[in-house]
């Protein structure tokens, strides 16, 4: 028997090398005349906005470029986007870049449908009416918020990322195209790849996990097992660029259904206490949530070990083997070392545990607890801060 | 590298034993207050909407039943189910049933939306404007039809079965309920899982195919593969029914994106000139079809061949093997004569080869044929339907 779940189906997504050039053809037939792109100085200066950008003016649409989008982006940013676009007669919105842009995108289109400020929407399920249309175009592969219906904001008072979800901030259409990754420079093709990893383990361990969503995120795992080294060495090679590409979307598309777990709830207040890339925290969490949560899970573990083997080992790992779930950990650790992601948290840059205290409490408080496989206490959140800080 | 691909989200899906009773819930969540449930007589009689009632019931919904669905619906039949829901004042329609009660659904919902004659729609992306809010509630596990934006009607005059097909023609809510099948005569449970199969199939034989409608297909398979005769035998078994019946969902979102193939170019013609059974003469078509098909979709056919291997064979295939693609069909050839259904045209009633020629013309001018792996001509389509008489 299959216990009830459900999959709300967000965007129709769109991938493929060079389909970021239809994105003009997408906003008029949405409907909008003058779309608001937003992404960040780095995206806009990077180049990787050229497609897009072409598209638009080949579909003759007078745009504007919102490039103001913030890292971890904050509460009072959301209100600026708001203001940017409808000082500037905007009708839609084109988000092109990678989390923090799109999450901009959909917060400022909560904040244009609706007025107040954006934690008057936070929590789930408390946007009453729809944001104008949103067509998301990332540039990592990594966030999946092309098509999941949150979005994460800093609140600034707090000091805390705050999630905002609800069905109705699903983009209208995610064109996803791996071209676009072509010039990630390799640390972010490495944390974003495995902010990705980490979105399927989490899916799948969620209490909310399903035959759909697990289905999608085993064979993401396997693209990532498969093609990870690869792709963060190279990230124009098409070969290993596009299968990531498409696992980072299907990643998002199963836990916006599912949820996430833990390694999220940590995640996020290391982010807004040492701004270090999400991604690589996740990296750097990942091993002990794993290990932490490995008695609820083991069968799952034991079926991605295989597909996570390092390339180098010769003998495959059989799903049946006793060691099989504490294998997957292992792989992962070495996947993170392969990629040079720092190992623990005061490699990225944490000097000290001056915060944790507060941070453990955040974590312990955060949505995310509720969908990991196992109950986590302030206390748990704690240690496992620890075990990353030098482990 | 992965070639361009859409995929299109479809309704939200709403899965398992017992859902059905929230229908009313649903409905009242989309604005609907005053639901048409679609359904025929067979079903109306067999118990099977009792959740689906009870739950509209409970949500204090005053529904109107019209259970006068036609198997193969008619064009006509559209234009009364229309009436019919004008003349009782209805604002939401919630199709209970097969294929037909679902495509009547959304043929009739295209018709209350944009007035005129179901004619006016036949193609693709015809439809101008929406239809009424759409539930579409399956009784059995074959159509994919509840995650479709497509409806097949039979147009009397010309005596084919029209293609309709437009995202705007998606169900709001599917809600999967894998209890309904309890009831399921046997050849209807059999015929309805060739259905799904003959869907995953053709889907992954595609042009359009991809590597998310693939990844689905190839699950629903190995679902079919394994749970299949035990379905058929006891569709009131949650162990076979739950996986069975999600596969048919999921081969229903994969083919709305990737398009058929030319088995069902030669079942509707079948259909409307013998009324045979839409499963049953997909099963008859689909070996001597993958036999046609064999030598551009080798690869495929290797890969599905372990998981449709008959229950009783101790060697596992290996897909490397030569001689992996020819078991397949094999396997699919089992799979028919295992679950009782007649293994060719005559035996499924049709009588002699008299309309043979219109029939081969118009499945040589069906739109499945654009999306068949191999092109197939009209003498292509007379070898066939010959093949499948006595084979």
């Amino acid at each position: 028997m299959i216990a009830p779940f459900q999959m709300a189906a967000g965007p129709r997504v769109r991938f493929g090398r060079g389909e970021a050039t239809f994105t003009g053809e997408e906003a008029k037939a949405l409907g909008i005349k003058r779309p608001m792109v937003l992404t960040d100085p780095g995206v806009a200066a990077s180049g990787s906005l050229d497609p897009i950008i072409s598209g638009l003016q080949n579909s003759g649409l007078e745009y504007f470029l919102y490039n103001e989008v913030e890292a971890d982006p904050s509460d009072e940013s959301m209100t600026r986007a708001k203001e940017a676009y409808e000082a500037n007669g905007c009708d839609g919105l084109i988000a092109a870049g990678g989390g923090s842009s799109i999450d901009t995108a959909k917060s400022a289109g909560v904040l244009i449908g609706n007025g107040g400020i954006i934690h008057d929407y936070f929590g789930f399920g408390n946007v009453p009416k729809p944001p104008p249309p949103i067509i998301t175009v990332p540039t990592t592969a990594g966030t999946g918020s092309e098509v999941t219906c949150s979005a994460i904001v800093t609140d600034t008072a707090r000091r805390v990322k705050a999630v905002m979800a609800s069905p109705i901030m699903f983009a209208r259409v995610a064109i996803v195209d791996p071209g676009l990754l072509a010039g990630l420079p390799g640390p972010i093709a490495a944390g974003t790849l495995m902010d990705t990893l980490t979105h399927a383990i989490e899916s799948m361990g969620s209490p909310k996990a399903n035959p759909w969503s697990r289905t999608l995120c085993l064979q993401a795992i396997a693209h990532i097992g498969k093609y990870a080294r690869r792709f963060a060495a190279a990230p124009s090679d098409p070969e290993s660029a596009d299968p990531i590409s498409i696992s980072s979307t299907w990643a998002g598309h199963c836990f916006t259904n599912t949820g996430l777990g833990i390694v999220h709830s940590l995640s996020h207040p290391v982010g807004s206490y040492h701004h270090v890339h999400h991604g690589t925290s996740n990296a750097i969490f990942l091993p002990p949530v794993m290990l932490f949560n490995l008695q609820a899970v083991r069968e799952d573990y034991a079926r991605i070990a295989p597909l996570l083997q390092p390339p180098d080992e010769t003998s495959q790992i059989d799903p049946a083997d006793e060691a099989a779930p504490q294998a997957a950990i292992h792989s992962v650790r070495a996947l993170v070392k392969d990629l040079g992601i720092p190992a623990n948290l005061r490699e990225a840059g944490v000097p000290g545990d001056a915060h944790f205290e507060i941070m453990a409490k955040d974590a312990a408080e955060s949505p995310q607890v509720a969908t990991n496989p196992v109950h986590a206490t302030e206390e748990d959140m704690r240690a496992l801060l620890h075990a990353a800080m030098d482990g």
